[in-house]
């Protein structure tokens, strides 16, 4: 029972005690427990000094690449083994998942979340929730709200519509809270719509608690409280890190002046003992470092994206091809981003050691380019030109070299060294294939014309070497697919005039319009669009059929493996509703799911649409709303592959707007009742006026090409135009008829 | 003296008595006035019962062609006109010039605004006010502000952050009211970020008044005043139409019961009051229709822009060259939109006529399509290809149907009877000129490609049809010049995903980047581009000059006329500050000039850049700030024709941000003074903490790969990290030296 707690107690134990830990409670036998960062491994600081130096853990895939999975079975894997990690370390609490939405694909910390897309990014997140709290350990599910860029983020405030928010970036915090409860959400560094997330009680309490019910608590990211008092009073239940003494005695202070209710840090001090309580109930436990590894692997394989794959090139035969191996990121990994979710893995797989047990052929490696060069270093060039013109194929290694927490990128290009690298050995040697290693999109054009073969290999993580080696020699058929578009280029990006803002204030201007909605809606080209990646196998799509079921809509469609060997496909639905009564994007992923099909076989494939996720934010009524209509559902390989589409009427929500005398003329039209009753009153003004030259309102109206110029007309303005039809006195009764 | 007049005489003389007239009082000796519709004509209404239908005027070019005519000149003489009309109908007060920015081409009421550059606009409508005011009759400066739409424009919020309306959208109100002193200025019916204009005491005082200086009056738009108290507390002087007694009467009410400073009333009706005094003096006049009627045509002659002219196919010749002219447009012209500007011509001009009149050989007439027909006519269209075999060269007459106040458009296309016009008549004629009658852009895309030349004739007035005529035998060597981009299709356009909003909300969420500036900012292929325009002559640009005066820049150019005719060659300076600190379009204009060179000859061209021009609004200090550095000038032929550039140092306006406890660690350091303190703070606190592996913040600050992580945490957020190598208790000292 809180109750037992002081004032001064609930102070203490709603902040921290250090850096990773809460605060004890000896009076009232609470003990200190550990929460530390994820989201892709278990990251325990290993001395005091040192805040990014972590104990070896399993440096699982980074969100990048589990997302290019569009597996929830893996992230729910994941999230278990995550779990026995914490158990392993004795950790309560484990900081991920991250589920903002990769609004630019500059933003610093992309690798560290999951898509562009908010169900695509609501179902993975779920699954890793569910995963990692089966094992009694909690998630922290961030960054709530609206954190989708590193520049100024400790204050910027990002400015955006309510529609937008709960569409877009309020939209996987919601599947997750509603689906998985996590144990504690993390608020954001910044602001949202001018007031900080810490202190944003219609965000931590209107929206989290009281519409979607979550029932734990609310952690602040670390340094992201301003005021203690005004965040209990918004929401905020566990400040970190702590001692946070002065901030203590402020809340103390505040119940005591009456300017804080006290109920609420009440509830915020028996909210971290619940978490407390419950973190004690967890087992110890340990875990196989081999068994996560070969886990590690199994996810970065599957999340591997073939872009490109011209004349077959891919795989190599594992005999009998020698192969050239360059770029010093074959040899030197680039396989996780910089930041508080950088791991100190238990072991680490180099692409080139791998690719030399995978074949029995000669490898020759050169470096190409040094990781902190920018620039061509003419000598390493040369060496991987000789190399590659003495070689049936080359691979050549190439990525980004810095993503990380806290600083955004100011470009998608490839340095010029390596950029000089994929340049000369596409000249020496046709056979080339490109391998990128890169937490967010780099561009491709125009040098991905001049290569046969493209992998995207992301930031895979420790077990990423022997991945890529997989790939490479067919062990794994690539089944990944984007989950962030490949524009042809930056200045093409929906978010790139606002991107990332300036003076502490950051424009969503492309409202609605995130990622593939507006390459979608502004009819552009990319590179390679949302949702696409090739296989070494082939699939055909038979005739789908969609019934409407009691939570939505079900389709099912056959899919037929047409190629030489098994591989899997990721099937997508797309919804779009033609003639809304609202903007909508072209094409909305609303469900996808994936299926392992042997050569020649043909499977069903099952997506099932929540009735839900057609919904739009109905901003007069303030509420989710399905409209009535027919819904078009595409069914594609990638975004702008759909390879058939069917029709299925969907029943409206009851969703009413109430007729006031702001309504316009035309709204008043555009109701069936409305309509009845101002027509009546039109008439009986216009019989009333007939032959009457002074009353030009009603001339007006009695003329159907001003009703063009009259539509608009909120009724309380047009009763005030002399000559009007409608009088001032008509327009309560007017109202109470056609709403009741 | 308004002292004179009573409380209820104050709110009866802001109100007007009718649609079209101010109060009289009586016992204070003050008359009604008139105040009618422009801005491109002088619409007295005829009868009590239509609103729309107007005694005969002139009708002038509407602004979408004066402004192509990019002559400030040009403009001053059709205000001097207008003044000569007004006083001919005893009219006090002109309603225009409107000075919205088209944001969008859909915009409806695009024909009766200037251009998507408010410098472009505000140096034109400037001339327009200062013309017209020089006769003694008031100018209406609208629609103050934001009104750049129609849909729903009587409700619509336009959500527009504050950098982007200084610099975009209140630009040319700004310009015309410092330089030109209007009146009065007319209050827009939409809301601007969530408050009505007519309740905006920010827009209509404290920007309107108390930063600019006006002096005038702010009148209603029509209809535009919800509640007359909050009005006139904001600063809105004068309700139209009139009477409104209900308003007259809460008024006193505010008054009495102390709700509405009697002082704000009592100024608002001595406004009005020195309006009818000032307008009282205007001597009575009359004018010649026939020299309004050539000045018509003369502004329209240069308004039309050529946009394509292969092989040289225009002029035509004025004999023995035979001339199908095709289109209803060439018979029935359309030369004016719809709406309150709408003007009852003293003479009408058509093109068919006027060609006739022009050549001695053959002119056949076929109409091709019906105005009102959208689906091609497969009767009409043959007799048209009949008419084209048999002729040497085919004009053919398109353009749009509909625009009006009241409703935006939603295409840009032409109808379908018309775009099967082109394609039929240019599959019989390779020498069809296509002439455009439009007064917004249309899509010229893809079937411009079909046709050798393309004449831009915009809605031109009642005289258009003989300026086309000029246009196309030469007798005017066209200089009109684009004053909006024309794209390759509407989803490229800056405003395509935002316009125009839904539900009583539309974001402008392109910020700054509105037309042109989207464009090139996005770096996107147009159709036409802003400022374009050709010519049947050429012209070549030396090198330019430039040097800073005590108010600007002054740019010289000798521009050489290449061809064999005389011609008028307009010159653009476009500005760019490479490396400035906010972002900024890639070219913004800031001046121009044109002149008349004959064959052959080099005049040189001056080109004044008001220093105030190159500032932008600094958000954080609230105010326009000219940033130091090289700014580069490109003169060009239109925006994406650059003939020449040329770089001049700028010194910086002292606008120093003073640092704060809210200011990032990074900003300390971007400031000298901030360095050296927040510096030396630094060290001390490392030296303090040499070996305490305690002292985690402290070791980050020591460390140079941290302070990534660091540079963007404010100095209160530091200060209240466990370990902080600042102590809270420094802050103010800080701050206090740092500021001094």
């Amino acid at each position: 029972m809180s109750s037992e707690l002081s004032t001064a107690d609930q102070a203490a134990i709603t902040s921290g005690s250090d850096f990773w830990h809460t605060s004890a409670v000896e009076s009232a036998g609470l003990p200190a427990v550990t929460v530390t960062d994820g989201p892709h491994g278990v990251r325990m600081q290993a001395s005091g000094g040192d805040l990014l130096a972590g104990v070896p853990a399993t440096c699982f895939p980074p969100a990048v690449a589990s997302a290019s999975t569009w597996d929830p079975d893996l992230l729910r894997r994941m999230g278990e083994a995550l779990g026995d990690e914490c158990r392993a370390q004795d950790v309560a609490v484990l900081l991920g998942p991250g589920v903002n939405i990769k609004r630019s694909p500059l933003g610093g910390r992309n690798f560290e979340y999951f898509s562009e897309d908010p169900i695509l990014t609501g179902i993975l997140a779920t699954e890793w929730v569910r995963g990692l709290q089966s094992k009694g350990v909690g998630a922290s599910l961030k960054h709530f709200a609206v954190n989708s860029q590193e520049t100024d983020r400790m204050r910027v405030s990002a400015e955006v519509d309510e529609r937008t928010l709960r569409e877009i970036y309020l939209r996987a915090f919601h599947r997750v809270v509603t689906q998985a409860q996590p144990w504690t959400v993390m608020c954001a560094y910044n602001k949202v719509n001018g007031v900080y997330a810490s202190e944003h009680h219609w965000l931590l309490t209107e929206v989290l608690r009281d519409e979607w019910g979550f029932e734990g608590l609310v952690v602040s990211d670390w340094g992201a409280v301003v005021d203690r008092v005004k965040a209990v009073a918004a929401g905020l239940d566990l400040t970190m890190p702590g001692p946070d003494a002065a901030g203590d005695a402020a809340l103390v202070g505040a119940v005591e002046a009456g300017q804080l209710d006290p109920a609420l840090l009440r509830v915020s001090a028996e909210r971290v003992r619940k978490l407390v309580e419950k973190a004690g109930q967890r087992p110890a436990g340990g875990y196989d470092a081999a068994a996560h590894h070969a886990l590690a692997r199994e996810i970065a394989g599957r999340a591997i994206v073939l872009l490109k794959n011209e004349g077959g090139l891919l795989p190599l035969a594992d005999s009998g091809v020698s192969v050239a191996v360059l770029g010093e990121f074959a040899r030197t990994p680039r396989y996780q981003g910089g930041g508080s979710s950088q791991i100190t893995p238990t072991q680490l797989d180099d692409a080139l050691t791998q690719i030399q047990a995978s074949t029995g052929a000669a490898v020759t490696f050169a470096a190409g380019y040094t990781v902190e060069g920018t620039e061509a270093d003419e000598a390493l060039l040369a060496e991987a030109v000789t190399a590659a013109r003495s070689s049936d194929v080359a691979v050549v290694f190439v990525g980004s070299v810095h993503e990380t927490e806290g600083a955004d990128r100011d470009s998608l290009d490839l340095p010029a060294s390596q950029l000089a690298l994929i340049e000369r050995v596409a000249a020496a040697n046709p056979r080339t294939i490109v391998v990128l290693s890169n937490g967010a999109v780099i561009a491709t054009k125009p040098w991905d014309d001049t290569v046969p073969a493209l992998v995207e290999g992301w930031l895979l993580g420790q077990a990423g070497g022997s991945a890529i080696a997989d790939v490479l020699f067919g062990r794994v058929n690539p089944s990944g697919r984007l989950a962030e578009t490949i524009p042809l280029k930056l200045a093409d990006h929906p978010s790139y005039l606002d991107f990332p803002g300036e003076n502490g204030h950051v424009r969503y201007g492309e409202g609605i319009h995130v990622g593939y909605r507006g390459f979608d809606a502004r009819e552009q080209d990319v590179a390679y669009p949302f949702g696409f990646g090739l296989s070494y196998t082939t699939f055909s799509y038979g005739t789908p059929s969609a019934v409407a079921t009691a939570t939505g809509i079900e389709v099912r469609v056959p899919v037929t493996n047409t190629g030489s060997r098994a591989g899997r496909e990721v099937v997508q639905a797309y919804v779009s509703l033609p003639g809304s009564s609202v903007r909508r994007a072209p094409r909305e992923l609303k469900a996808f799911a994936s299926a392992e099909i042997e050569a020649g076989a043909t499977t069903e494939v099952v997506l099932t649409i929540d009735r839900a996720d057609l919904a739009y934010w109905e901003t007069r009524l303030g509420r989710w709303v399905v409209e009535g209509g027919a819904y078009q559902v595409s069914i594609g390989a990638s975004s702008r592959d759909i390879r058939a589409e069917v029709t299925l009427d969907v029943t409206a929500d009851d969703a009413r707007v109430p007729l006031t005398v702001e309504s316009s003329v035309g709204e008043w039209f555009a109701d069936p009742r409305g309509a009845e009753l101002l027509g009546a009153a039109f008439a009986s003004a216009a019989a009333e006026a007939a032959g009457d030259a002074d009353s030009p309102m009603s001339a007006m109206a009695a003329d159907p090409a001003m009703l063009m110029m009259l539509g608009s007309l909120p009724l309380s303005r047009m009763a005030a135009f002399p000559g009007s039809p409608l009088h001032a006195e008509q327009l309560d009764n007017l109202v109470k008829e056609a709403n009741s």
